[in-house]
């Protein structure tokens, strides 16, 4: 996950931007992902003004820079990487998908320089029809493209600009997942388990005691409410345990329930 | 990466979304990654027409349906995953960041069962002001937030709702690059559930509707047997369907629990 000034060092370029709303849209999600940077390319005035009332996006916004030139909005940055729709055009530059590019864009954020010249990395976004001319892909050293499922017979496919750069962005901080088990990877019981467990938590499991003395109180209740006459073959003590232990019960729930038959018992004798 | 097969399981839910360019932008991130079914819960008519001029998702506004309520868009959902902002309100669920969400999510797309019954996975995200309540919250299976860089001082971050379904779309497609996980090595949170559970072969889960019928069922006997008296605290539709959600239950063992307080109720009925 790169640091504050790290991502202080990206420089989202929005080339021939039409919508202001997408403008806005672009600058509220480099505000949510920690970005400042943004440089606008058209050759003529952008309308910052109606893109101002984009929700969170103010602070970006009011530091825009508006660039006559492609080659002045990226003039300081050494690394400059294009994002296209694959199948636009013909691309004569490595394509690199979104997730395959981040760490080459990370590791060039890290890279360290001397202490008056930091590394910047331009992003480029082309223009809602058109994306990134030839001539505008020159000025990259490589591309990435944000990998969609291409429909038979469908035509291209691309994300409006202010989604393609917050899921640009997202791929940039999400950071490596240690964590997470890659499905098929491990024992599908226990995948099922835990997807279906309201709990990746660490709570505090019942103990066997808990879940014995709650075996009990259930049995005892069930008896009486008559359930045991009408359904013996599953309400055995054993048929029972095995019941409550499939719950994962935390020792917190495991209490709730044992109040919750503690009433039913106390009434249904009340009555018999 | 999931298969086209899988990606058709999964259920986008916008729960009183109240914009029709988020609804469209909704639709169209849907149809760039591969995904047919929304679905849309207001209570009003729902402004489809005003999306449907959204570029490229006209087929899944098409076929989007509209629900009267989120039990009923969810109802034949085997795993429902809330959306929220971090920090929104008081979560009493297991909260994941989006990356290590997505493979309990696929791992549930992935799941192989009977010929006539595919696991439903349930993405909801909540409306552009207030995100999810707690009482939509109360439906979900766990949590997923979309890190993002909280800048001190700032108000609580959040993407617009077209970009949070592309970002949280985006995830789900894009793949293990370099898995993180080494081998031998897994989920612990998946580990311990597998201890716990007692059933090595993968059972079906219970569907959203299972769990709804179950809650209102306890709900009935608990107000019968004075319970709810005595722990009106803990005992509203809300907290009882959180403590069944947090039971895991698969289906055979829903349907033993909804006999058990059938006859509960039954008995407790006849007594008063």
């Amino acid at each position: 996950m790169p640091t504050p000034e790290e991502l202080d060092r990206i420089h989202i370029v929005l080339v021939r931007a039409r919508n202001p709303n997408n403008i806005g849209a672009a600058a509220r999600a480099m505000h949510d992902f920690g970005l400042r940077h943004l440089r606008v390319v058209n050759d003529y005035p952008v309308p910052f003004e109606d893109a101002r009332s984009a929700v969170d996006a103010s602070e970006v916004l009011a530091g825009a820079v508006a660039c006559a030139s492609l080659a002045e909005a990226i003039a300081d940055c050494t690394l400059v990487v294009g994002t296209t729709a694959v199948g636009e055009r013909d691309l004569q530059h490595p394509l690199l998908p979104l997730a395959e590019a981040a760490p080459r864009i990370l590791a060039e954020l890290g890279r360290s320089t001397g202490p008056n010249s930091n590394p910047g990395v331009a992003l480029l976004f082309g223009s809602e029809k058109t994306g990134l001319s030839n001539d505008e892909l020159s000025h990259c050293n490589f591309l990435l493209t944000i990998p969609m499922q291409q429909v038979a017979g469908a035509r291209h496919l691309s994300l409006n600009l202010g989604q393609a750069v917050a899921v640009c962005l997202y791929e940039l901080v999400r950071g490596p997942v240690a964590a997470a088990v890659p499905p098929g990877e491990s024992d599908p019981a226990a995948e099922a388990h835990a997807v279906a467990a309201d709990s990746p938590v660490a709570a505090e499991p019942a103990s066997a005691a808990d879940i014995e003395r709650l075996t009990t109180l259930l049995y005892e209740t069930l008896e009486k409410s008559g359930y045991q006459r009408r359904h013996p073959a599953s309400s055995d003590t054993v048929q029972l345990r095995r019941l409550l232990r499939r719950m994962s019960l935390d020792a917190s729930d495991a209490a709730v329930w044992m109040g919750i038959f503690r009433q039913l018992l106390f009434k249904l004798r009340r009555f018999s």
